[in-house]
Order: C-alpha cells, then sequence, then structure tokens
C-alpha cells in the first residue's frame, strides 16, 4: 500500500512520527508535511509566496519532505512533484487534540485529507482528542487499522473521514463508531491585553460555551470513549434550503 | 439595518469601498477588515500571533476598522470587541475574483460569512466572478439587493449565501438563480523556478481542468450571464455515506 502522511502540527511532531512508525508496517509512508505548526489554517493555501521543499531528518534518517506552507500545500505539491505514482491512501494526522463539532471547519488537518480528495485520492484525518494528552500510541494504532479499513471499502472519492480517537489506554476505549459532525459551537472569546508601549491587542481564547450533543455526534461519541469516524465531504451547498428555495428567485 | 461588513482583498480594497457605499444607502455600516490581503486563507483564525485593530481612514474620513488577521479573526474580534450590538445582516465581499465549484473551499470570503453564521448572525458573501474585470459598481448593486433580501428572508442562521456575480454591464445581467456548489475541479499546477542561488521553489498557478457543469451549478449560471447564489452550510457531513454506513462498525 502507498500512504503519503501529512498533517497541519508540523513534520517535527509527536504524531505525525507516531503514525509514521505505524503506517511503515503496512505500506510504503512517503510524508510531505508543513515546516511549521499550521494549526487552525483552515483549507488556506499559499498564493502570494514561493513554497520550498526540504528533505527533514528525523531520528538521523531521512523521514520526509517539509514544506513552507500550509496543509493543503504540501498536498498538492506531493500530487504535483514529489510522489511518483498516485498513493492508495493519504493520511493526515495525528493532530494533537480534537477536530470535532464546528471546530472541523478550523482544521488544518482536515482541509490537508479534503485537498488529498480534491486530487482524487481516498484519504483520512486523525486526531487525538485532547491537547492535554500526550501518548499517541492508540491513535497510531488506529491510523493503521482504518489506513487497513479504508483502503478495501469502495467509497466515492469525494467523501473523506474525521477519525477522533480519544485520550484513552487501548483496553478503555469501547469501540468506534460512523458518527456526524456534532452541533456544539465554540464561541472563542478574546484576551484583551496591554503592550508595554501602551497599545492594545487581543489573544483569541477558545471557549466551548455551547454543548449540543445529538445520538450521532462526533462528540458525544467520544466523550463516551468512542473513536469517532465521520465521513465529510466538500460540497458544502444546504440542498434542503436549495430545494426550498429553487424557483423562488424574483426578477432584479 | 445594521450591517458588519469585512472581506479577504483587504481593508483598502476597491471591492469592499464600492460594498460600503452602496449598503451605506440602506443601512448603517461597520467595516472590520484585514489590513492585508488575505486571499485564499479558507476559514483560517489566528492563535499564534496576537491581534490588533487599527482605525482606517479612506478619502479623509474614517472608514473602519483594520485588523492584523484573517478574515475569521475580523469577524470573531467585531463581535468581541467592536459592535456594540449584534448585526443584523453580516455581508463579506465584494471579492475581486469568482469562488465558485471546488474554490469555495478556499474562499476567505465565504468563510468570513460562515464565521458569522457560527456567531448567530444572518450572513452573505459575494464575489465579482472575475480578477479582469474591475468594476465593481454592478456587484454593489447586487450586495445592496441581497442585503435587503436575505434581511427579511426567514432563514435558519446556520445558512450563508454565496453570491457570484458575472463580469458584465447591469443591462447584459439575465437575473439570477439558487444554485448548488459546482462539480468543477480546480486542479492547481505548479511553476518550478530556481533562485539565483540554485535552489528550487514552486510558485501555485491555478488551472481548471476538469469543467463539470450540472443544471443547477454555481459556475454554469454564471457562465450564462446570471448572478449565482448558492445556500451554504459549514455542517461537513457526508449525511448519505453516513446513513449509509452507520451501524456497519465492527469491533477493533
Amino acid at each position: 500500500m502507498k500512504i503519503l502522511l501529512t498533517n497541519d502540527d508540523g513534520i517535527y511532531s509527536k504524531g505525525i512520527y507516531a503514525a509514521y512508525t505505524e503506517l511503515s508496517k503496512i505500506g510504503e509512508v512517503v510524508v510531505v508535511a508543513p515546516i511549521m505548526e499550521q494549526s487552525a489554517v483552515g483549507h488556506s493555501i499559499t498564493i502570494s509566496n514561493p513554497l520550498r521543499i526540504y528533505e527533514v531528518t528525523r531520528k538521523d534518517k531521512f523521514f520526509g519532505y517539509g514544506v513552507q506552507g500550509t496543509p493543503a500545500d504540501c498536498v498538492k505539491l506531493a500530487f504535483y512533484d514529489i510522489l511518483t505514482t498516485k498513493p492508495d491512501i493519504v493520511v493526515s494526522g495525528i493532530n494533537h487534540g480534537a477536530n470535532l463539532a464546528s471546530n472541523v471547519i478550523y482544521s488544518g488537518t482536515v482541509s490537508a485529507a479534503t485537498e488529498a480528495a480534491l486530487q482524487g485520492a481516498k484519504a483520512f484525518a486523525i486526531s487525538l482528542a485532547s491537547v492535554a494528552y500526550d501518548d499517541f500510541s492508540v491513535a497510531a494504532h488506529y491510523a493503521k487499522e482504518f489506513a487497513e479499513l479504508f483502503y478495501k471499502m469502495e467509497i466515492n472519492s469525494n467523501v473523506i473521514f474525521n477519525v477522533n480517537v480519544p485520550p484513552l489506554k487501548k483496553e478503555e476505549i469501547k469501540g468506534w463508531r460512523y458518527t456526524i459532525q456534532g452541533k456544539s459551537k465554540y464561541i472563542d472569546t478574546f484576551e484583551k491585553r496591554v503592550d508595554p508601549r501602551g497599545n492594545t491587542y487581543f489573544w483569541l481564547t477558545g471557549e466551548r460555551i455551547t454543548v449540543e450533543y445529538g445520538e450521532d455526534c462526533d462528540d458525544y461519541w467520544v466523550s463516551k470513549g468512542y473513536v469517532s469516524v465521520t465521513p465529510i465531504k466538500y460540497d458544502l451547498t444546504d440542498y434542503d434550503i436549495f430545494y426550498k428555495l429553487k424557483g423562488t428567485e424574483v426578477k432584479r
């Protein structure tokens, strides 16, 4: 199996190394990831700056290609210049922190997988659902398991999967569930500060205000100790509203 | 009507000024927009740097608040610190260039409107569908018309509208249509160059490879001379796939 591995925490992060180690057991892994951490970049691409590719060594061995750009840039460049053949699956992660509910739209991890789908590849994003928890071994195990599962699965190339692994030991995890993007909203607040020259500035500080669990929701199942697997698409159309409004246009 | 106006081309762009002028005829407009151009940032937010707010003057008058950040940052900061009351509608644009088909996922313009929906506001994004065409007057007219239409419309706060105006004179525009996000894919290529020190670098150059027009598609209607209005949501779940897969999980 040929696997392209990327992330948004950067090529030197712990999560991507853990994924690399496990995925190498089942396939040939090419790593193309941002040189610098790119968290919360969403689906941004670099159009105003040139992109460079660097060969990156970890633990005294060639590890992969570092790109001065975003996760989506990495996937584009991998398909355009680095890979010699199309990968069987693209894995993005393991992200350090959850990508659940409304937070999915800010996720560089998920957007790298989406970009891979746009390039016609099967792909999934995988996150360890806690920034406080630091053991990636269980999530890495699931990265391998899902790579094998999705590789065999007959799926539409327009769908990707967003996997979130709870911060638990292997024996504590109760199983896994297909889920939907949760309705909880993380409404942010800012911390207002004054710099030494008397000027005001703001730090974004995330705060979850409305938790709204539904039966099938990603954050609900993770909170219950299950691995959450959400099918995601990049067609953002609200079809319910479209069909309701279609034909009601007035001439103006 | 209280209107929050933002964009991704930056507070000094021509498109936001054109929108401001027209929208001021129907309401009280507060402008909060990036100081620098932020095109193709997608739904990125700034978490590693502090944000500052600057008062910006245009044509010798106070115009609005410039933020050193992304469009989504601007909306968050506007709701958190700048606006004293919730706006009746949030307008993002007028973007210089189309936001159609698969390109919607890279759009800072659309993501600002999405962020506004997350904050509980009605919102729409508006783009002039050509980078070569430079007359924003017709698009500004539609910004005003749609602000009035959506203000009166009873809509779910989770939906936003993505408006694209063809690069035509007012009398050449045939009307407007509710549309779906098109299936055309803009697969990018890169231009590979060598710098004076002999190092390779890449410039992203967009190129549309697969045009796939459907009856209701946004890019199809714009190409036919219509203004396209697509309802967009931020729930990225692929429900068809979810319901197909639900219950098929195997224990692992």
